[in-house]
C-alpha cells in the first residue's frame, strides 16, 4: 500500500461526497470522532433558528408551535433507525450515565419481581468507568453484587445467580466489539436480562437491538452521532419490558399527562416513561443535525469503509512502528470503528506530539494510543498520512519534547 | 394609577436600561419569564462561538483549551452569587428533576445513618408535580413515606418521624413564597433536614441559602435565569453534608479523577460529586449568558421593582376584572415574582385570548391564570397594558371564540 494507492481508493470511494456535510478545520486529521464527533455544516444554522426564531420570537409558544415537546421522540425515532428498533421505541434524554441508571434500575426491578434470588450484575472489567460506577452505586443501594470479569470469561459466569449482563458493545480502550446476538442469547439462556451501552457503536457499526435480543440499551449523542459536546443521550427498552415498571427518575416528562399537574405519578405508556425533566431543546436540535449526517449514508457501506480505513492504518503502523502493540482485533467481525495501540511508557507523549502535528487521537490511561475512524469524513489518504505522522514522531523521538510530557490535559 | 402614572414610573426607573440586554419580539408583553425566560442578546453570538470556534475548530481539544471541563463549576459559581452561597459550593448539571433525585437521595442517606427511625418526607400538596413524583419514587424504593399537606400545616407536622422537609420556595401556581429561614429552623428543631427547590426564586427574589439554614437546594436554568429552553439545572449541598455520602447517580464526572479511568468509584470532594455524565457544553454556554443578565443587576433593586410591577398589575386587575379571584399573596414578604388569579370556568380560554393579543402568560390546570413579572425587561406600562388587555378580553367576551377553547396546547 502506497500513498498513491490510498489516493486511488479515495477517488473510487462512493461515500466521499459525505465529507461535504461537515466543517473540518484545515491541517487536521481527526481520529477522535469516537470522543467528540465533528461539527455538521447544518448545525450552526439550525441552532441559530432555534435561538432566534423559536426561542427569541416564539418564546414559550414554541413548545407547541415548534414541536419542542416531541423532540425526544422525534429525534429518538431517527436514532431508532440506526440501532434496529421501531419508531416510538426510543427517546433522547439526559446523559448516558443517567439513562444507564434508569434502565439498570428497571432491569433490577424486573429481576426482583421475577427471580429475586438473582443478585449479580455481570460486566466487563474494562467497561467504560461511568457504566461501572452507576452499576456499583445501584448494586450498593439495591443489595446486588457487581461482578467484573475479562471478556472471554463472560459466558462462563452467567448462571442462576445472574440478574443482568451489562456490556458496552464496543470497548472504549481496545475497540473490541462483542457479539451482541451471542451474548444476549447466553444471558437469556441463563435466565438473565441484558443491557447494552451503544456509546461506541451507534452511528459507527450496524446495530440490530431487536434482532440480536437486547432487553435495554442506551447510547451517546456526541460521539459517532455528531451531536456536539455533551449532547443528550438516548434510551431504549424492549417493548415487552417498557411498561412493566417505573424507572426511579420519575420526572414530569415521563408522566402520562404532565400538564394535568396532578400530585401522583402515573407513568406514560412505553418508552416515554424513561423521560424525566424538561427536554434540552438547544442541545437536541444540534443532535438532530448530527443524526441526519449519519442517516444520509447507508450503514452497511459505512461499515465496510470504516473497516478498510482502520485496516489500512493498522497495517501501516504495524509495518512501520516497531514498539507499538496492536490491542484492537484484526478480525473484522470483532473490531469496532477504532484502532488502538499500547506502549508501556510513551503512549501519552506520542499522542500529544501527534496532536501538535494536527493528527488528533487520544490517550487512554494507562498506556493506550486510541484512533477513531469515522468513514463519514475520513479519507484513505488521511489514514495513510496519520500512520506516517506516527512513524515520524517515533523515529525522530519528537515525543521527548518537554511540552508533550506535561500531564496537564484532562482528556 | 393611570397609564401616564405607569409611564412616569418607567421614566424614573433606574433599572430600565437592563431591558436592552434582551431580544424582545415586537407586540408582545411577556409575562411568562417564570416558565421560559427571554433570549439575551449575547446568547446567539456566544453559542455561535462555541459551535464554530470551540467545537468546529477546537474539536476535542476544547475540553482543555476552552475550559469546557470546568463549565459546571464556573457557571455554578455565578449562580452561587444569586442564592447566597460561596464559590465552589454549587454546580450546574442535568435537570431539576434529576438534581432533586440526587439531593433527596443524599438527605435520605444521612437520615438512614443518623436517625433511621425517621421515615417521612414532608412536602406541600401543591408543590410542583415533578418534585412530588421524584420524592414518591424515592420513597417507594427506600421505604419512606411521602406526606403532603397544605402550607399552613407544614410546621405542625414536623416531628420525630420526619426525615426531610422538601419544599419549593415559591409556589408555581400561586406565587406564594415560603419563609425559608423559619421553615428551615422548624425542620431543624424537629431534627429533620430541609431541601429547597429554587425553580421560581433563583434570579427572581433574593435567596440566602446559607443564612437561612438550607441543607440542600436545586434550581432551574430556563426560568428567571434566562438560560434557554431546557437549560441545565443547578445543585447545591451545604458543605457540611457534601462529602458525607455519594449520591446514587455516580457518574464519571463526579469521580475524584475521571480521566484515570479506574473501575471503582471514588467520589470527588465537595459539590463536584453531584455531577454525573458529560457536561452539556452548548446548553451551559447559553445558560451562562442568561445568568450574566441577572448578575448585571442588583438583586435587592430587582426585587423592589418586581414587587411594584406585580402590585400594579394585581391592583388594576382587581379593580377592573370582577369574577377573577386573586390567589397570590398581597403581602410583599410572601409573594414571589408572579401574580395568579383563579376562575372556576374560563381560565383556559382567557389565557388563550390574551396570548392571541400578545400578552403571554399561562394557564395552570385546573383554574389558574398565571402572570410572571421579570423586572429585568418588563416596564410598568407593560403591567398596566396587560391588565387592560385582560379587562377587555373579559368585557368583550373575546374568550368565547372557538379557537380559544380548543385544549390542544401542551403548556
Amino acid at each position: 500500500m502506497t500513498r498513491d494507492d490510498a489516493l486511488a481508493l479515495d477517488a473510487a470511494d462512493p461515500l466521499a461526497p459525505l465529507r461535504d456535510q461537515f466543517v473540518l478545520p484545515p491541517g487536521v486529521i481527526y481520529l477522535d470522532g469516537n470522543s467528540l464527533g465533528v461539527l455538521p455544516k447544518a448545525t450552526a444554522a439550525r441552532v441559530q433558528q432555534v435561538l432566534q426564531q423559536e426561542w427569541g420570537e416564539g418564546l414559550i409558544r414554541s413548545w407547541n408551535t415548534a414541536g419542542w415537546i416531541t423532540l425526544p421522540q422525534r429525534v429518538g425515532d431517527k436514532i431508532a433507525r440506526l440501532v434496529g428498533v421501531g419508531p416510538g421505541e426510543l427517546v433522547v434524554a439526559d446523559s448516558t450515565s443517567v439513562n444507564l441508571f434508569k434502565v439498570l434500575s428497571a432491569a433490577l426491578n424486573i429481576t426482583q419481581a421475577d427471580a429475586p434470588q438473582r443478585k449479580r450484575i455481570v460486566s466487563e472489567r474494562s467497561n467504560f468507568p461511568t457504566d461501572l460506577y452507576i452499576a456499583e452505586a445501584l448494586a450498593r443501594e439495591r443489595g446486588f453484587e457487581l461482578v467484573l470479569v475479562e471478556p472471554e470469561d463472560l459466558p462462563g459466569c452467567l448462571d442462576a445467580n445472574t440478574a443482568v449482563l451489562m456490556l458496552t458493545q464496543v470497548n472504549y480502550r481496545t475497540g473490541r466489539m462483542h457479539d451482541m446476538a451471542a451474548l444476549s442469547q447466553a444471558a437469556h439462556d441463563a435466565g438473565a436480562l441484558v443491557v447494552w451501552d451503544l456509546a461506541h457503536s451507534a452511528g459507527a457499526v450496524p446495530v440490530a437491538l431487536a434482532r440480536d435480543g437486547a432487553d435495554f440499551a442506551i447510547g451517546c449523542g456526541y460521539k459517532y452521532l455528531n451531536g456536539g459536546p455533551g449532547a443528550p443521550a438516548f434510551v431504549w427498552a424492549h417493548p415487552k419490558h417498557a411498561n412493566r415498571f417505573w424507572q426511579p427518575l420519575a420526572g414530569w416528562m415521563g408522566h402520562a399527562a404532565p400538564f394535568e399537574f396532578t400530585p401522583g405519578y402515573r407513568p406514560a405508556e412505553g418508552i416515554s416513561r424513561y423521560l424525566c425533566g424538561t427536554p434540552a431543546v438547544l442541545a437536541m436540535a444540534a443532535l438532530e443535525c448530527g443524526v441526519d449526517t449519519v442517516l444520509a449514508a447507508d450503514m452497511g457501506a459505512l461499515r465496510l469503509k470504516s473497516l478498510a480505513l482502520s485496516k489500512l492504518f493498522a497495517d501501516r503502523v504495524l509495518s512501520t512502528c516497531p514498539g507499538l502493540t496492536l490491542v484492537s482485533p484484526t478480525d473484522d467481525t470483532r473490531r469496532g470503528s477504532q484502532v488502538c495501540f499500547a506502549h508501556p511508557e510513551i503512549a501519552y507523549p506520542v499522542v500529544q506530539a501527534l496532536i501538535a502535528r494536527g493528527v488528533i487521537g487520544d490517550f487512554r490511561a494507562p498506556d493506550i494510543l486510541r484512533f477513531g475512524f469515522t468513514p463519514l469524513y475520513l479519507r484513505f489518504a488521511d489514514a495513510w498520512d496519520a500512520a506516517e505522522h506516527l512513524r515520524q514522531v517515533l523515529q525522530t523521538e519528537e515525543w521527548r519534547r518537554p511540552q508533550f510530557n506535561q500531564r496537564n490535559m484532562v482528556t
